[in-house]
């Protein structure tokens, strides 16, 4: 079940929408085109806006319309109505091209738009979100796993040109079309994992340590917190971590289901040392701490992971989208603030599931980047 | 200069929401929690429709609200106001996150979800559609280039992820990120250009003869009917067409300005014959022709390009996204009844500025595929 919003405007020069006569034409025209698709229209309810005009228009069907004009030179449409889920649309996408098309020669418009209708309620959410705040529609048909752990909503839902796709509190993890993703994380083909100590930090999907794995490393020790999500992806993205989710432990790799911030803390005490630490946690923290606060766990996840790597060891993890640049520059300040003091790299790939191009870093200390030099 | 639409909509037991009573309280909720953000709300209207309740606030500034209920279980909530250019939203994406969350706890709602703000009659138009007919917004922050020809709508417009993009009629074409298209077209790596003539059925943008000329055939000819799409490529997007449109030939190229078909008539008469014929022209027709004349149109194509392909030659072709499996069955149904016979192949690959997983054909006589194996 959802209801469908259609969104149409149109751009006008504002001369020819804040009289109220050429208003009502043009009410009475777009009325008129309306028309063609829904049949008894009535107008119920109008009103002058401190911008403008709006009205109201009811059909049978419970299909309603509002027109909304504001005085800068714009008219808005918007149509809902209920639809149920075996039911066809009442009006088509084709239908609505055709109204816009129409409405524009007949407005003289200087630009116009449709929108797909927007599926409001359903049980399968399509609509996920850019790390700018940008709405993409997924072609998500299915949800196979949908339960909430003590740390965060864990969903695995199905896109017809992606796979079966993790979600974590409406964020898109990684998909079975994201080879790209680890590889870029991991740096395939650039660094040399064989025989090599690992630490995952967090990496519930489980794709980074089966790729690792499949690079002959000496140990990779994974921590991750959330049970839940291995359990899920164990279930149905094995395709991207085959089956060291179920098997948790060999002679080459472990799964620690805990904190990682403790068992990093342990890791010093021990002083256990990796050749490469990954920070492969969500991008979001889990509750909804201030700004500082998040910055401050990074830093504090970055001062640690350097604790437990060897001298020329390397932490690699993924930052933001490239269209996100202050918040790239606001994890590169982080970088320039740790002591000792680091250097580091970056790289990029466009991540199918995210649907947009993210950004990699790799980080070491300045004196052994540079002696490496 | 745009209007901003704020969606959101609560899923609720549809028992809690058909009564005046609850409805009232539920008005009144949502209310309270709008006026954390919006000061001033008055109800101005109110109306029974034939499948609920729907209210409109007003408030100073013309921040519009609109709540309807559905006796099904869903209740939307819209809030629109304009917002220049130069404004701060009046609505932060934090504070809809904030009203989505409260309001779901307090209606005790099963589901919930916010949309990013809906931005409506911008110059910049960031939304775009996949090829199943999904919204999706785009990075867009620049339109370079914006004509229409006599063929089409042309813009190339800056996006922040994916470089200069040409887009068609509202289509996304090609970006600058889009190598990965010319290559999986070509399939570059699988196929032997060298010493062999081609001939491109489009391809205006210059990406496919760019990479192309770089596998040393003897010769391509590229038969493009709009030259203003060169011009703006030739302008806007060099770091995919190179100097290829600027120069329009040489000892191993030359880009005719034409329709494909009335040169291909030229070349079946002349008996002019190609190792490879690409189909590159766009997935839509330009006019407004209704479906049948659609697959018309690229069954002539097929069967005039098999005319000037050499025994062993290949068509090789863009198909459609793979959420699309009825339109890709309707391509393959068009070749299963081409005479001779054809045998095809296909490959996919990830176009980042199609945001979809993307179908390429390979057509062969089926003759000379069976005796190739």
């Amino acid at each position: 079940m959802s209801a469908n919003s259609v969104l149409l405007d149109f751009s006008l020069d504002p001369t020819r929408i804040n009289d109220e006569v050429s208003r009502k034409d043009i009410v009475k025209l777009c009325k008129e085109h309306l028309e063609k698709f829904i049949s008894g229209l009535k107008i119920t309810y109008d009103m002058l806006t401190d911008d403008g005009y709006l009205c109201i228009l009811n059909a049978p069907g419970a299909i309603i319309t509002t027109i909304r004009f504001f005085n800068q030179g714009l008219i808005t449409i918007n149509i809902e109505y209920y639809r149920a889920e075996s039911e066809a649309p009442k009006i088509t996408f084709e239908q609505i091209k055709s109204l816009e098309n129409n409405l524009r020669l007949k407005l003289e418009a200087k630009r116009s738009k449709h929108l797909p209708p927007i599926k409001r309620g359903s049980y399968i959410d399509v609509y996920l979100t850019s790390s700018d705040e940008r709405v993409i529609e997924y072609d998500i048909d299915k949800v196979l796993y949908d339960k909430r752990s003590d740390f965060q909503k864990i969903q695995i839902v199905h896109s017809k040109s992606l796979g079966n796709m993790l979600v974590l509190d409406e964020l898109q993890n990684i998909a079975e079309a994201d080879l790209i993703y680890t590889e870029t994380l991991m740096r395939r083909g650039v660094e040399n994992y064989k025989d090599k100590e690992i630490c995952i930090l967090g990496g519930g999907d489980g794709a980074l340590l089966y790729e690792l794995l499949k690079e002959e490393p000496k140990h990779v020790v994974m921590l991750e917190i959330d049970d839940l999500v291995m359990e899920a992806c164990n279930k149905y993205m094995n395709s991207i971590c085959g089956d060291v989710l179920e098997k948790r432990k060999s002679d080459n790799y472990e799964i620690v289901v805990g904190d990682c911030m403790m068992y990093l803390n342990k890791f010093i005490k021990e002083g256990r040392k990796f050749d490469y630490v990954f920070g492969d946690l969500t991008d979001i923290p889990i509750s909804d701490t201030p700004t500082g606060e998040i910055w401050d766990f990074i830093r504090v996840i970055l001062e640690s992971s350097f604790k437990v790597l060897k001298p020329d060891g390397k932490f690699m993890t993924h930052g933001n989208g490239v269209s996100c640049p202050e918040s790239l520059q606001m994890y590169e300040d982080q970088l320039a603030r740790l002591t000792p003091k680091v250097n580091f790299t970056k790289c990029s790939a466009f991540v199918p599931s995210f649907m947009e191009e993210w950004v990699f870093y790799q980080v070491q200390c300045a004196s052994e980047a540079a002696a490496s030099v």
